[in-house]
Formats: C-alpha cells, sequence, structure tokens
C-alpha cells in the first residue's frame, strides 16, 4: 500500500468510491452514437488542491469526451479576447431555468440567456479571436491545455458524430446568425464548438482545472497563469447560477460550490481559494448531469461541511492581538531618568497595534473604527505586521485610505516589519496618495519605530533630552563601580583605544571572543537572528555601558550582533591582561550587571510568547 | 462632525451617498396606492458587521414596507418548523428566469420553484406552525424582531390596501391550495403573508438582517440566536440563485454576494463570515429591484473588492509556521551528556510542527499528506496550535481522522497550547475514536511534551538514564565552585534546610526576596506568566543547581514562579548573613551563571521572533 493512502481524505474517497458503487440508476448519453461506447461502471473522483496536491481514487485516468465543461473555459477565453462589455453584448448571465439544449434567447435581441446552454456556448465560441500563426482551434487548444497542464487532444469519432447529428445546435447556430449574434458564417463556428465539445480529458484533469479556477486562475500544478485574475469572479459566478443546467438552484442549495457538468459523465467543482474537484461517471439523470457524480460532490461537501456559505464565525475580532500604548510599552533604547519620567506622563501618545492572520475587511473595518474613535488620544500609531500572513484587497485599501487620513490629520503612521509581505507593502505605497516621508513609514523594526516616536515626545518637551549622552571617562563605566584610582589606572593601561565609524560591524554572532569593550562615547546597536531570519534588535548602548563582557565569564563565542550607529570610541580590554583583585571586583560588577541584562530579556520573552 | 466620520468605510459611504443622488431614473411602485407615498428622493446605506460595528449615511431612519424581502426570513422560520425535507416538499429551490409575480409551477405537482417568487413564498408563509400561547403572526413578528434587534411593527394602510388589490396572489394561492401545497383556506395564509410584506422597517435594521445571516445566524447586536446554523447556509443559497428576481444572474455576476430585494425599494445582502448591508432607495428599475439601490451594492462590492469568488489565493501554505525534529529542537529540560548523545542519535522521531493561522481544508490536508508521506521517519508528533486562532470543520474533521490513524499505527500525537481553542478542543475528543490516553495527549506547554517525548527515547535505549539526578551535597552545589571546607562549613552554617512537596510553589514572581536555594535533592520548575497570559515554562532544576540567586545581585523582587514538582529538598541562604570573601566567590561563580543563564534566554528569544 502507497503511504500516501493513509491521509484521511484518500481513506474518505476510498470509502466514498465503494459506496457510490452500489447506486444503480442513470442513462449514458445516447443523443450522439459514439457515446453510448462508455461503461456505465466507470467511475473516478478527484481532488487537486491549490498547493498542488492530487487525490485520485477509480478510473481517475479513463478519458473521456469534456462536452460542457468546455463552455466553462472558453467564456474566460471570451473574456480576455475582447472584454467584459463586448461580451455581454453577445451574451447575458441569467439562469434560463431550462433545459441544456433550450433555445432561450432575449425575445428582441435574440442574446442567449447564458454561456452555459448551448446557445450561449455557440455565441461564446463565435467570440474567440485567431492571431497570426494561431488559429482559433490553437488558441482553444492552448487555453484548455493551460488548464490542464496536459498537451489536449480531441476525440475525433465524437466529433465527426456531433458534426453530423448536430441538427438542433445547427439550428440555434442559424437563428443566432440571424439576429446577429454570430458575426460569420455559423459552420464554421460550430466546428470549432463540436471540437471544443470533443476535447478528451479525465476525472484529474477536471479536478486541476478546477483548483486553476479556485488558485485565481494559476495552475497550482504548473503555475502557468491560464486566466487572468479578474475574470476568475466572473468564470465562477456564471457557474453558480446555470452551471448544471435546471438544476443550477438544487445544486447550490445542496453542495454549495460553483461547478459544470458534461453529458459525457463529468462535473468540475470548485471550492475557491482551496481545491478543484472532477468527477467522472458516465450513467447522466433526467437533467443530464452525471447521477453519481453528482452523489459524490454532495457527499464530500456535507462530509467536510464545504459549503460556500458554511462560514463558521468571523475572525476580525482576533486580528488585534495586541494593542497597548507607549505609557506601558517601551523601546529598548536605554533612557534617563529624565527621559522616562517624560515618557511615563505622555507615552500613551503613541499607539502600537500588534497585527496578526489574515486581514479581511471585517478585521480591518474594526481596527479603523478603533483608531478614529480614539484619534484625539493619540500622534503616533504603529502597526505591527509581522505576525499578519495574508492581507486581502478590501483591507489594503481600507488601512491606505486611514494611513492617508491619519497623516494629513497630523499624525505619524508606522507599519513594521511588514517586509515579508511584500504585496502590502507595495500596495500600501500605490494608495497612498500625499507621499509625506516624515509621517509614513515602513520600519523593519517596531522597536525602532517606538524609540523614534519617544524621541519625538522627548524633543517636544526639552530638545536638550534627546542629545546623545555627552563623552564618558573609565570611571564613569557601569563594570568600574567601586574600582580605587589605581584600579582605573591598571585597567586605562591594559585597554586599546579603538574608534568605529558608523554602520561598522564591530563583531558577529559565533565570533571568538577575547575582549570585551567599555563605550567612551557613540553608540551601538545589539542584534540577533531570529529562528524566521527575521533581526531583532535586543538594544542600543551609549558612552558609559559596556558590550562583549559575556564572554569573559563564559569563554564562549559572541552571542549577538555589535554594529556602531554613530562614531564611536571605546577602551578595548583583552580578557588576559585581567587577573587578581582587579578581576575579582570587575566579576561582582558584572554578576549585577548580567541579573539586569537577564530582567530585561525575560520581559522581552513575556512578550514573545 | 462626529470622529466616527473620519473611517474610510464612513468617508466612502458619504461620498456614495453624493453620487447616487444624481443617479436619476427609476419608478417608485406603484400597484398599491399606499406605496406610492414614498418619496423618490429617499436613500438610505447601511453597513452592518459581524462585531457589531454600524456604518449608516442618508435616510438610514425612514421606515418603508419590508415586502419580498420578508421572504428569506420566513423561509428560515419555515427550516426550523418542519426541517428540510418537508420544505422542500412544497417549494424548490430552481430559479425561474421569470419575473417575481409570475406563476411558475411545476407542471404534475404544482410546487413553486423557489421561495423567492410570491408563489414561493405564499407557500412558504403557509407552512409556518402556532404553538400554544403565539398564533402565527406572533411567531412570524418574533422571528423578525430576533432578526431585527427591534419590536416590529406593521404598516397597516399596506397591509390593507395589499389585501385589498392582492388580486394576483389570491389567485396563486388558490392555485396551490389546488395542488395541495397549501392545506387549509388561502384566505388565512394571504392575510399573514400580506402582513409580514407590510412588515415596517429601515435601512439600518435590513443590515442587521444581513449581519445576522453573516454572523451564522447570531444576531451581532444583540448576540440572540435568530436562525439554527444549519439553516443559514440554505437561506443564502436560494436568496444566492432567486434572491433578484430574473437580475439574480447579473446581481452575482456584477456584486457577488447573496441578496433579496423588496419592491419597498429594499435591498438586504450579505457578505458571509463579514457584514450585512441594507440599501433604501424606491425608485425600481424594470425588473422590480431599487435602481439606486442595485447601483449602491455594485459600487460598494467593485471598490473594496467585495465579491464573494474574489479570494486572492490561498492561505495554507502559510499555516505551518515552522516544523523541525527533535535532533534540533530540545526540551528546556537540563540533560546529561549520555542523555543529549542519545537524542542527537534518535531525536529525529520527535516531529515538531508550529501551526498558525485559520486552519482550513486545504491547510490541514496539506499538513496531513506531509505527515503521511514521512510516516517512517517519525515515533511522535506534536502539533503546537498556540498561534492558530481559528478552525473550521474541515480542518478538525481532518485533524482528527489523521490523529485517529496515527495512534493506531503507534505513534504518539499531541496537541500543545490549545486550551485557547475550546471548540477545538472539545471537538478532536468528540472525533477521536479510540481514547488512548497514552497516545494522545494535550499538553498545556510544548516543552514539556518535548520533554516527555524526549524522556521516552531515552528510556527505551537505557533505562537508568531516566532516573532523576541522586541527592548532592553543597560541594556539588554550582555556586560553591572552588570554595575551600572552611567555606563551605560556614555557608552550611548560615542555612537553612527546607523541603517542599511536589506542587508546592516556593515563591511567585514579584514575592520579595532575601533568600536563595541551592537544591540537595528533587527538582522545581521556573514559570513565567506571558502577556498573552500563557505560562511560559523557562525550565527544570535538579539537585546541585540554584534559584532565587538574582536577587543577590539586583536587590529586586522575584521574577519567575517556582514550583516543586517532586520532593524537593533546598539549603536557603539569607542574603544579609553573606558577607566578605565568601560572598566575593559566590558572586564570581554567580556571574558565570548567569552568562550561561542569558544564552539560553538569547535561544528562546530567537526561537519567539
Amino acid at each position: 500500500m502507497p503511504i500516501i493512502d493513509l491521509s484521511p481524505i484518500q481513506l474518505f474517497l476510498e470509502e466514498l468510491l465503494c459506496e457510490l458503487k452500489t447506486i444503480p440508476g442513470g442513462q449514458v448519453a445516447d443523443y450522439i452514437p459514439e457515446l453510448t461506447r462508455s461503461k456505465p461502471e466507470w467511475l473516478g473522483i478527484v481532488i487537486a488542491t491549490v498547493d498542488g496536491h492530487i487525490y485520485q481514487v477509480g478510473d481517475s485516468r479513463e478519458k473521456f469526451t469534456i462536452q460542457s465543461i468546455s463552455k466553462a473555459i472558453t467564456y474566460g477565453l471570451a473574456l480576455e479576447d475582447v472584454g467584459l462589455e463586448s461580451v455581454l453584448e453577445k451574451v447575458g448571465v441569467e439562469p434560463s431555468g431550462e433545459a441544456f439544449n433550450s433555445i432561450s434567447l432575449e425575445q428582441d435581441s435574440g442574446r442567449p440567456m447564458n454561456p452555459m446552454i448551448n446557445a450561449g456556448a455557440i455565441a461564446t465560441t463565435g467570440i474567440i479571436k485567431h492571431t497570426e500563426g494561431s488559429s482559433r482551434m490553437d488558441r482553444i487548444l492552448k487555453k484548455f491545455s493551460d488548464f490542464t497542464g496536459n498537451q489536449i487532444g480531441i476525440d475525433e469519432k465524437v466529433y465527426l458524430s456531433e458534426k453530423e447529428t448536430g441538427h438542433r445546435n445547427r439550428a440555434i447556430a442559424h437563428l443566432l446568425y440571424g439576429y446577429g449574434i454570430l458575426d460569420r458564417e455559423p459552420e464554421d463556428i460550430l466546428d470549432l464548438y463540436f471540437r471544443q465539445c470533443s476535447i478528451l480529458v479525465n476525472a484529474r484533469d477536471l479536478a486541476v482545472m478546477g483548483a486553476t479556477l479556485a488558485n485565481d486562475g494559476v495552475n497550482p500544478i504548473t503555475n502557468v497563469p491560464a486566466l487572468k485574475s479578474q475574470y476568475v469572479e466572473k468564470v465562477l459566478s456564471v457557474m453558480t447560477t446555470c452551471g448544471m443546467y435546471d438544476f443550477s438552484g438544487g445544486w447550490i442549495f445542496n453542495v454549495g460550490m460553483p461547478a459544470k457538468s458534461g453529458v459525457g459523465g463529468g462535473i468540475m467543482a470548485v471550492l475557491p481559494g482551496q481545491f478543484g474537484l472532477g468527477v467522472f461517471s458516465p450513467p447522466l439523470d433526467e437533467k443530464g448531469n452525471s447521477l453519481r457524480g453528482i452523489e459524490a460532490c454532495k457527499r464530500i461537501s456535507n462530509y467536510f461541511k464545504l459549503h460556500l456559505f458554511n462560514v463558521a464565525k468571523s475572525v476580525s475580532a482576533s486580528s488585534v492581538r495586541f494593542h497597548d500604548n507607549g505609557k506601558n510599552i517601551r523601546s529598548r533604547k536605554n533612557r534617563s531618568p529624565q527621559q522616562r519620567n517624560i515618557l511615563n506622563q505622555q507615552g500613551q501618545r503613541i499607539f502600537l497595534y500588534e497585527l496578526q492572520g489574515e486581514l479581511m475587511f471585517g478585521a480591518s473595518e474594526s481596527i479603523s473604527k478603533q483608531i478614529f474613535t480614539n484619534i484625539e488620544q493619540f500622534d503616533f500609531v504603529i502597526f505591527e505586521m509581522k505576525r499578519v500572513f495574508n492581507v486581502d484587497n478590501a483591507a489594503i485599501l481600507i488601512f491606505a485610505k486611514m494611513a492617508n487620513k491619519l497623516v494629513s490629520l497630523g499624525k505619524s503612521v508606522f507599519f513594521t516589519q511588514a517586509s515579508h509581505n511584500y504585496q502590502f507593502s507595495k500596495k500600501i505605497k500605490h494608495y497612498f496618495q500625499q507621499p509625506d516621508p516624515s509621517r509614513l513609514f515602513q520600519f523593519v523594526d517596531t522597536d525602532r519605530a517606538l524609540e523614534f516616536c519617544e524621541d519625538q515626545i522627548i524633543a517636544k518637551m526639552d530638545q536638550s533630552l534627546i542629545a546623545k549622552p555627552g563623552r564618558k571617562t573609565i570611571a564613569d563605566q557601569v563594570l568600574c563601580t567601586g574600582l580605587t584610582d589605581t584600579d582605573l589606572k591598571t585597567l586605562e593601561s591594559l585597554a586599546e583605544n579603538v574608534k568605529f565609524p558608523p554602520g561598522q560591524t564591530i563583531f558577529n554572532t559565533d565570533d571568538e571572543a577575547s575582549s570585551m569593550f567599555f563605550i567612551l562615547a557613540g553608540e551601538i546597536e545589539i542584534t540577533i537572528a531570529t529562528k524566521e531570519k527575521h533581526v531583532l534588535r535586543l538594544g542600543t548602548l551609549s558612552a558609559g555601558q559596556c558590550f562583549g563582557e559575556m564572554s569573559l565569564v563564559n569563554g564562549l563565542n559572541r552571542s549577538a550582533n555589535i554594529v556602531s550607529t554613530a562614531y564611536t570610541e571605546c577602551l578595548e580590554i583583552p580578557f588576559d591582561t585581567l587577573e587578581g583583585a582587579l578581576l575579582t571586583k570587575i566579576l561582582i560588577n558584572l554578576a549585577s550587571h548580567l541579573a539586569e541584562k537577564l530582567n530585561k530579556d525575560t520581559k522581552l520573552l513575556q512578550d514573545a510568547y
């Protein structure tokens, strides 16, 4: 037994196949002699997901003619060829409530009711263009092969049989020509139509075609774009209202997926965003749909509760993982007591929203409501996008509109850690009408955005407080508390004075460690690479603070990256020069210093988990 | 200007209102005299979200008669009253392709084609039951008031006018009575029907009714369950195929939401899972739908790209945030070199999947595919559910089936940190057929699950290796490295011997700190509460290790919770008894010890961010 047969979906399909085989009834199509050669016991069921996985049971490789299922694909090609308006002039989109071969034309215009009945499908085929080097038939075959991912062939016998016996379709075509819906000789268009209906497919092909529609028009197996995105919803719409002939209403009621059937015994169904379903069983019910095919789709939909409208609940409430303001949430920048005091007073002017999951209309609307209800309360708003894995079109529009409005009201808006969501970043920029680089930001890191906002608030209260700390001596260093003048002189004599321009990497994670650094002037930044390959900023350090000191006690390689963010001057102290009472004093200072660091990390962990 | 008017949705609706006011045409319904009193310039648009937010512009409070929109709600009540099968015996679900007042009955049975045309709606109203104490009309009014969240009234004049002039409906009712579709005197049923059509609503009521259908049948303003969940998809299905009379196909094609219109000028539309839309504008087009109402819905759908089938892409690929095996991912339990050696050899027998977002059919299918493809590679599989905020029915079914299959194959399955998702936990249990407590687990914490799996692997290789470490003396303590015998004796004399039973809390975060603990025997667990109120296990400590030592250097309160997990014996050393050279030696040991702790935290942070 192949291992994959253990999958719950595969197992379900195997069981379903056995159950369906016992269902009697139906009649193999016999309106053209060639079709009667199909064996009534053939039964194949295939699910193809938008991730490109395929589950198949039964006669899934047995070939048959596509018949009316072709109508949906050719309709897509016609939309691409001449656009929505021109297609609608020739074919409507209303269900006729009548059988597939009814001549449902609008009274005055002669326009067929919809492209899923024969009249509408012939009109649709009449729209298809040829190009230099590609005949109309070549282009139709090419489109089908983009959808299935295979070379496409035609059953010549069925084609000739249809061509010989298709009197009713010939009558329809002449009526359409009379009304001017067809604009050239019907015989050529009918020939295309008969060939298109005689295309050979199997249940697997139908599933992949369905999955291509489910996947916004891109074939999930080959990644070939088979239909332009804007027409996918149109094809699915006519399948929904007209795809199953005069059983379309019952189909949506019971199965709840857009679908199209053919008298060859095939059904192609689509659950948008999820999968395509292909079923093949030749015996038809009295409405011309595959009897066991319909039953298969019903049972799959009911068992897995896949009805289009079975939307259990809104998830918008969960889209805000966390929100708070800058009084409680601080950047990891070290702040002086005066600075902290200002942030205690004014920090609430910074709003922070951590968003998560898939943002859709509902979620964005709800966030926008909160934002504008509290518009008087903040000057800065940070949206952290790190945990957002999808943003739909409605959400992008609402966020862009909101950002525009906020900036026009003098607020600053930040979208942080959005870089993994390229589509979002690009679209926000596209919709952002009055770019004001001082007010709309896409910082890499939430912490940097927080620091920036805090600096603005502090500067507004007291410009002098955001000046970088002045130069410090060795006596001011955090690890030198309690050292005597002699100790300090000794230490200074052991150290080397080193300088780094802004942007210089001082060391990286896993570098060997043989010294530590006391900062005399300037500023450095500590970062680590996370499991998800983001850069996490652990903090910044300025004059009076030290880095690289951990290796003194653990003898291990560097555990973080250090980059200077200003002209930075340090005392570099080689570990092997330290000894005796001086080393002891430094180690004792180091113990309190590390305890403080540990407390900061615990806070970070509490935020993260 | 009220602050909420700044919202992008509110702004869009304001602009839309202005645009629509300039659109001419349409005819206020005049088939009953009372309706002609509506002012053609009235225009109200309301969006009600499933979160209970309401956006309204224009004449959103103007009352009008609900007319045919009532058909959808009464259909829901009929389904609740007698069930799906009995309703389907009386009314079909196929679009008629004809006008609202057509007498579209099936030829032999006389069954109306669908419940959205007058014939079907009269048949539906005929189904409604009365109960002791509640007349049929009481029950209909109660149902409508559950949907709107308001007391419901009737426009008596319109009702009387309909009753007096409704000759065509009276004819339909008698036909239905003749066919046996109505099982009692038509006049009483017609009276109910005329009253039901004369219910007074405003655009806001329609939006809330739509939002109730969008919210799986629960009114999002009052939280009252208005329609049983299993019937919501049925009502939405008939609205989709038949809701807009003979414009239903064009409606789905252009707007792409289930909807129902009424000749009073109202339209109720639904975007499942997201919102309800109510529009009111009396002038009708030639198909009997509100002319500007349709235009409003089209523009809202197109602008925000809300078409039902506008599913940008599958998100299933993002549902696995991370996956790896126990060779690379370890529990935070301290392991001996021999234990580590075994895990280096055998750790890959543990699979860990961190899942995220909303799990649907596609995502679950894809994970199940991976699992079964690699079935030979693992004995343990851990699914961390912490970042999963929704699991739909299809996904629960697939996970439950997969868990059953895995357990039957001798694998152990863990769903960790799933406690926030009560629905998931409950359903997994429900679907789990052969409960085997030794193989299916819902541990609170991923780390505990990892530790459990590691213990199993180690025990299989060498049972003796998972014995707890034996008793340690003071000389074996991590902070006592390099202490002389005299030092050790002094320290022992300062300490108190303390014992804790399993499960005892030794201290909690923020407790005051005046001592530290050296473990002589037993085991304790260190945890912190995270921002999201989960408990994060930082690790376990056993004999020879210490806790509470950080406060010695930072003088702060406790920064974590400590609970004994076995009979535990410690030396408790009061901080204020330590001094001189002994203190110095301990502080130096503490510095290396803290550096090691910091390195562990950095690893945790790298995992988390």
